[in-house]
């Protein structure tokens, strides 16, 4: 989606908007990782992802695959970069249609370094030699149907000695019809400021953000700052000679400059900031943390999930099964190809198809590498009883660990109101793997629960989710059965079902009511598509867990029978005011 | 549609059902009146309505389109008398398939009573002498199509001397493939269940109903029990001896001879009552009353509106606009040619067009007759200042007048909950002609606001609907501008729109939320349709009040200045936990 809108809404409300630079990693763990990592991070509410181009090649179609998929299952905006350092225009002609027909509508337009090893830029034939010339050749192309963002130096060109000279060329980049500058890195905010006037005083009136590279590393600092040109104040360097052989104190003071360097921007009225990310998360997140930017506020959600950028599909989704809701990017792959979406009758839950999830691991390609495993067994252990098993879990929701196979992401806030009653539903042998607490009716702008338009009230039916053995499950169902209000239906991987559902039960477990509008229920349990979900769900027992084992090594073999006799349940209480389902299962 | 699972579930309940007998009326004027007043006993509940059939000629027409109008319109299922004495198979046939085709699937199978002036019943050679005929015939022709009923005698026909011939008949019928047995009326229990006993001893199965015909009148009911022959006890014939000058002394004994008499047989248990109402409301409301067998309860409403009989209707349609709420029949037959109705979503509320009124005209052909406008006269006066016209608005509130133009039925229990409210802002110009209170989740079994599955949560939005003037709508949008959880809309007859919601706005007032499903929002405030209904509604101030005035009389003009002048305004208080709407219109 072409972000002019979004970015003028921060603007009108006086907000500050933030957005993160991602650079496509070489190998495929590589990239599995930072789709996770992109991920996590999207909870802190970016106003789009930048994806660096990898000049020529395979590292080109990387940006533009990762900024197609980070679109399209991780629900954010993409400005995908373009350089056009020694492209053809052919090829560059080819990358703008690609990029509109898959609804990659944010271009930050580069000239771009030099090929690797030469020193120096050269000026080319191509007629693409610098910046101007890439967005000349856009709107001229595709007139204003790309957001187009350009680069900038606060602190000159490392190639330019004339400062006046650098903002002239600026200028020709914006009176060709940029939207928007994004800065070179830089520590100084007073010649970040020096700069915005001198771009004032020249005409330039688009919005000009700041990039942000926080310190990481000292030698990587050093080599960056030297190389780029840009100047270290002396309370930087003084502070860094300290403690320069400490990482983990240089990162701590990286944090700490970046949040000061952001503070004093923000107070000068910078509509936003650009993090350099480097594919890191930590800095970023204390950053943003320490500014009080993020909102862990779910208040400006939409909906419950969240949502598609693709226009159609966000238009017309309004309601999702809860099952997948720790496994997003497998529900958007398998519903990819959905023209329909259930509307708020969703009798017809199941009549699209859901696909394979062979598309799910065409994006995780790195996701069964030696090295995840290696990752896996490290986070996971090696269990070889059912106590231990019941550990992992219970780790997980005290966020020691913070994946498991069907949990892509840490438990949810919402879901730590009710850590003690999960901690020993796991420690009962009940292996909770999705849950909600109940909610009466809080505002809408609540900051755990909130989301939708502002001055409604939001709702939620108790929910859980778990794998359990037969025999606790018989125990259960007999408790269940005292209860009136409570839906229940649990499945064997050989589709052994016990159940109170119809077999096309669909059970409203989020709602809100807003004013002048009709009652949204986004979230629901289905009793047919939950036939799907158990497929995948004890599928991950032996694909993401048995398998990085030793085939026929003890916990190879646990997992493996854990899969054979094991029941995946799934309970809702329906009374959403005075339910106490958990208490009621845990009472002795 | 079919009775059968209906009385099966009463059974199976072990509740009593109880049903209501009219007859055709001659005129106009009288089926307008009897129509609205089979829309009142509908809140009692019946099982059904019996229509009996006016042997021959005009009348059976009328039989049949008041049996097709009372199931479309008035959402109650019918049992349509036929007789066969001297009709030709032809006929019967022709009015078999025309009765199968508008969904009539209950019939009454009788031999009827021999044409008029001739005293007795005499064989002729069309093949229908007797029920059975009729009954085997219906058989032959459509199988279990028709649900059937078939008439008896407790105290043997009055030509029939011989009590067991009379019972070798009824078995006839039964044998023949009758479902169900309605009695004659009788007035001595004991002669019932003697009657019910050697039933059951002839082996007949079926449930019999016994027939019930409160003394209204003591005249008439000397002359229909001699001519029926039906024995009165002593102790009813006593007691009438002392009052039968005193008509409404007979009304009253009439009601408490019949409550005594449903009691036993209650506790007899008989599986329902028939009573033949001779198209009066009052003692049969009061006996049911009386036998505390109506709820008065909406607790088994499925919805909070009455739903179609008609199959495909009551199937697909799940949301209607809250204005026609207090006039269901115009909106009924508005929407009659409607494929689709509005879903969950209702984006698309008003892409199928709402039909004219012409066609509700026709079904209220009386409603414009002389002997109506008198009526309506006798109710609302001849005010001639605008203090006047709010005493109307008042007396219809304090129930003392029961309809209003923009009412065909006293206030609703829901709406006596904010009473004093509503006279008050009635006398401050405000003439309101519909209103709901909020409901902040009481339970789906509420005796007042209950509707849908048991063990839901019921909720409402306050709704208000009325004309006032624009100075009075100038004083209140400011009001309601101090307030943020308001929605209203005020349109004048010539279109001027006061409203702070977007034109295709679409508010749920009224919804539900029950185990194991999604949320029903079955009523909504929508703007559009707003636009169709003001229309109507301003039409009703001049159609069906002016007119009953003569031409620039002082009433008729005050109305036709009120009519161009007054603006129509809802407000939907979207606060349904601490709104307090009206309080606040009030305040000074």
């Amino acid at each position: 989606m072409n972000i002019s809108t979004k970015l003028d809404e921060y603007n009108n409300q006086g907000k500050t908007f933030y957005s993160f630079e991602f650079f496509p990693p070489k190998t495929d763990f590589g990239l599995d990782n930072l789709y996770s990592r992109i991920d996590r991070m999207a909870s802190l509410g970016p106003a789009y992802i930048d994806i660096t181009w990898g000049a020529g090649g395979s590292t080109a179609d990387k940006t533009f695959e990762m900024s197609k998929t980070i679109q399209k299952y991780f629900g954010l905006d993409v400005m995908m970069h373009l350089t056009c350092t020694n492209m053809p225009s052919d090829s560059i002609k080819k990358i703008l249609s690609d990029a509109q027909k898959n609804n990659i509508s944010n271009i930050l337009a580069l000239r771009g370094d030099p090929p690797d090893g030469s020193s120096a830029w050269k000026k080319n034939d191509s007629g693409f030699n610098y910046g101007a010339d890439l967005v000349k050749f856009i709107r001229k192309e595709h007139g204003n149907n790309f957001f187009l963002g350009v680069g900038a130096y606060p602190e000159t060109h490392q190639e330019q000695k004339n400062a006046d000279l650098d903002i002239s060329y600026l200028k020709e980049k914006v009176d060709a019809g940029a939207d928007i500058i994004v800065t070179q890195l830089f520590y100084d905010v007073k010649n970040f400021l020096l700069f915005r006037d001198k771009c004032s005083q020249a005409g330039i009136n688009i919005p000009i953000i700041p990039g942000i590279m926080p310190i990481h590393n000292y030698a990587r600092f050093i080599k960056f700052t030297q190389f780029c040109k840009v100047s270290i104040p002396n309370s930087v360097s003084d502070a860094l000679e300290l403690i320069k052989n400490d990482d983990s104190s240089v990162i701590d003071y990286g944090i700490e400059q970046a949040s000061n360097m952001c503070e004093k921007l923000i107070e000068e009225g910078v509509p936003g900031l650009h993090f350099y990310t480097l594919n890191l998360e930590h800095s970023v997140t204390e950053i943003l943390s320490t500014l009080d930017l993020v909102s862990t506020h779910k208040s400006n959600r939409v909906l419950p999930w969240r949502q598609s950028t693709l226009d159609q599909r966000k238009l017309s989704e309004d309601v999702r099964p809860i099952f997948w809701s720790n496994r997003p990017v497998s529900y958007l792959t398998r519903t990819e190809t959905w023209d329909d979406f259930p509307n708020g009758r969703w009798g017809d839950i199941s009549s699209p198809t859901f696909g394979e999830l062979n598309q799910y691991h065409a994006i995780r390609a790195g996701s069964q590498s030696d090295k995840v495993k290696a990752r896996r067994r490290k986070l996971w252990g090696e269990p070889i009883s059912i106590k231990e098993i019941s550990d992992v879990f219970v780790s997980f929701c005290k966020g020691k660990i913070n994946s498991l196979p069907w949990c892509e992401t840490p438990l949810a806030i919402e879901s730590k109101q009710i850590l003690d009653d999960l901690v020993a539903l796991n420690q009962e042998g009940y292996f909770t793997i999705n849950s909600q607490p109940k909610v009466g009716g809080l505002p809408s702008e609540d900051p755990n629960f909130g989301w939708g338009a502002k001055g409604g009230k939001v709702f939620q039916k108790a929910y859980l989710e778990f794998f359990t053995s037969k025999d606790n499950l018989d125990r259960l169902v007999l408790r269940l059965d005292e209860l009136n209000d409570i839906s229940y239906q649990a499945l064997s991987f050989d589709g052994d079902l016990i159940s109170n559902l119809s077999e096309n039960n669909v059970n409203a477990v989020t709602w809100g009511v807003f004013p002048g509008q009709g009652i949204l229920q986004p979230t629901i349990v289905d009793a047919r598509s939950f036939l799907i979900w158990k497929d995948e769900a004890f599928g991950l027992w032996i694909n993401d867990w048995a398998s990085i084992y030793k085939t026929n090594s003890d916990s190879y073999n646990l997992l493996h029978q854990i899969h054979d006799t094991h029941y995946l349940v799934n309970i809702v209480d329906n009374d959403f005011i005075d339910g106490n389902m958990i208490k009621h299962i845990l009472e002795k």
